[in-house]
């Protein structure tokens, strides 16, 4: 769909205008921001988005995706060569009248690549210029809602067979529950994990990043289950928390409270507001019953083309939500060598109530 | 083995001690560097390394790694906040006269990093230090090695098995194959593809870096299967051709080019022989049938904790082969519309022949 790309490009010329001072154009060298800017979907690329519009924006990549490029960004220059930004660097100071002041992702080209950069584009004036693409792709369109659905619903579709058909069962290791949630995602159509899927069984699911290991599920064990599908190039991201058999009076508890702070962050995601308070909401709770310093990360962060992106809704973010932004909400508490609880949906920022795109149910699942 | 990554620092402190003018230090903050030097594989990691000796040398994680970083990590001094190398930073800064002058890892620092950076290490001389550890990488040690050899053998057993249970037959799609393959390759001890796996059928064999997609392998298709398996964090990397059914005389033609060029490049494969030369001996097999331009790409590339590192092999690249480089040797030719043949295997150089590590048949496989 040329015509998305095109607005996307219309809204970043937005962004360079809007520059103090103003920016005659933006060298792109991060490949997300070069597929949400065009749909180019290869593994080398770079982009000169020029303010003035799309006459002097060039895409650039190598010979490996000259065919790939003409079907995925049909409706722009394309030069094929490597390396493509020193390339563009060198097109820009070719015609430096018009590229006269170009930004550049500073937050993603290395000290290295803008040494080489700036001796190419020589007599441009190369600008730090962090985030602009980031900050557009913060507000999902549409198009990019309905991907982030499906591959919610891929991961739903997935939890689902899982328990239905006796996936948990004590004597299955960690590893062959995750391999079996990512097949089942593929057979939904995911195109891969989102992540490194975690299965934490026991106390392991007291290590918020745990990796699948060959430990058994047990009667009795808290499994933690943190996974997502990527549709479109989309992520989805979500934990579910399970119980092999009668859960104990501590799990139920750690598990209901975890589950009132999820509430409670959820509620908070609104327009307007703030970030840090979104995760203020959500840590209150946890911290009311004393378990603030076993919740040691932030509430969430962005969903999109990257499992994280912008914005972070945590202590240390900044900013205030729109709609349209897709985030998640998962508070978690941890009892070392106990085990813990995390509890995460993916959701969309709506005017009144967000729009929740995992929906696989959050009653505690007693398997 | 803590011993092992002992060492590996102190081959880093012999480089910087060697630098000119020398080092203090060296601030690490690729998490690959990372892992090979101190095992730890977490998502979160700054190390900084001093000339002198382990005491001044420190490690630095965030709160969600502080136990696997005791087990991974038990030989150096930890730190547990966030974030790692702005702490790390500002400790060089706080003891300036011990490290006066740091190296970074230019090459991966970005440019608004090193803004930070510059600010908190006050007082400190920040030197751009690229490729340093990667230097060291480039030559793997025996347990590398080791590594390497169960990641190539797991590919060989997931190829050797699609091939005899049929799993390569008309009516099947390029992306069933995928997955297949993908799922043989955990069964034999992967932890996950090398890299997005390629099945390329019929025409599509002719796209270097085709995806799988939901095309239909036709009777007589060239299958193109460019795949690899990590084990214990070291990749694979391997390419093998498939026809079904009778080969015609261009694909056996075409097959036996490849194969004489993946074979003088092999040959060409011993230390000291220059990166461009080794390229060129399988290239000029290539020109010599007049498909030069149908082979754009470089021969091969470095192998290890990732599945693209030093040295590259092409026309390119730079510096001379040592005993005990993991690389591929690749020679491709390409007819666009038509079909291509690339046959890939991953070797060791060895004073004399090279060590292959890829031992499936380089017979053109008929199903």
């Amino acid at each position: 769909m040329p015509e998305i790309h095109a607005g996307r490009r219309a809204a970043l010329r937005a962004l360079l205008t809007e520059a103090e001072p103003p920016l005659d154009a933006l060298l792109v060298t991060d490949l997300v921001n070069i597929r949400y800017l065009t749909g180019f979907t290869g593994s080398n690329a770079a982009l000169l988005v020029h303010a003035g519009g799309e006459a002097d924006t060039v895409f650039c990549t190598d010979g490996r995706y000259r065919t790939q490029a003409a079907a995925e960004v049909p409706d722009l220059e394309r030069v094929i060569t490597r390396p493509s930004a020193l390339e563009l660097a060198g097109r820009a100071a070719g015609r430096r009248e018009t590229y006269l002041r170009t930004g550049f992702e500073s937050q993603h080209v290395t000290v290295e690549a803008h040494d080489q950069l700036a001796e190419r584009a020589e007599g441009v004036e190369l600008v730090r210029a962090p985030g602009l693409v980031e900050r557009l792709r913060a507000v999902k369109d549409d198009t990019e809602v309905a991907a982030l659905r499906r591959a919610c619903a891929a991961a739903d579709r997935a939890l689902a067979e899982l328990v239905e058909r006796g996936g948990l069962r004590p004597g299955r290791t960690e590893r062959e529950v995750a391999r079996d949630l990512e097949s089942r995602m593929l057979d939904h159509g995911s195109t891969g994990p989102s992540f490194d899927t975690i299965v934490a069984a026991g106390a392991h699911s007291a290590i918020p990043h745990h990796r699948p290991t060959d430990a058994v599920l047990a009667s009795g064990d808290f499994v933690k289950l943190d996974f997502g599908a990527v549709v479109d190039g989309y992520h989805s991201d979500m934990t579910r928390m399970v119980v092999l058999g009668e859960p104990a009076a501590w799990q139920r508890e750690l598990y209901d409270l975890v589950l009132r702070a999820q509430a409670e962050g959820s509620a908070a995601v609104r327009p307007s507001a703030d970030v840090t308070a979104v995760d203020r909401a959500a840590r209150e709770v946890i911290e009311r019953a004393g378990h603030g310093e076993e919740f040691g990360h932030g509430l969430g962060h962005g969903v999109g083309l990257q499992v994280h992106e912008a914005p972070s809704l945590a202590a240390t973010g900044a900013g205030t939500l729109s709609a349209g932004m897709a985030v998640t909400v998962e508070p978690g508490v941890y009892l070392a060598g106990r085990g813990g609880v995390r509890i995460e949906d993916t959701l969309v920022v709506r005017d009144g109530s967000p729009e929740v795109l995992t929906l696989s149910p959050k009653e505690l699942v007693v398997v």
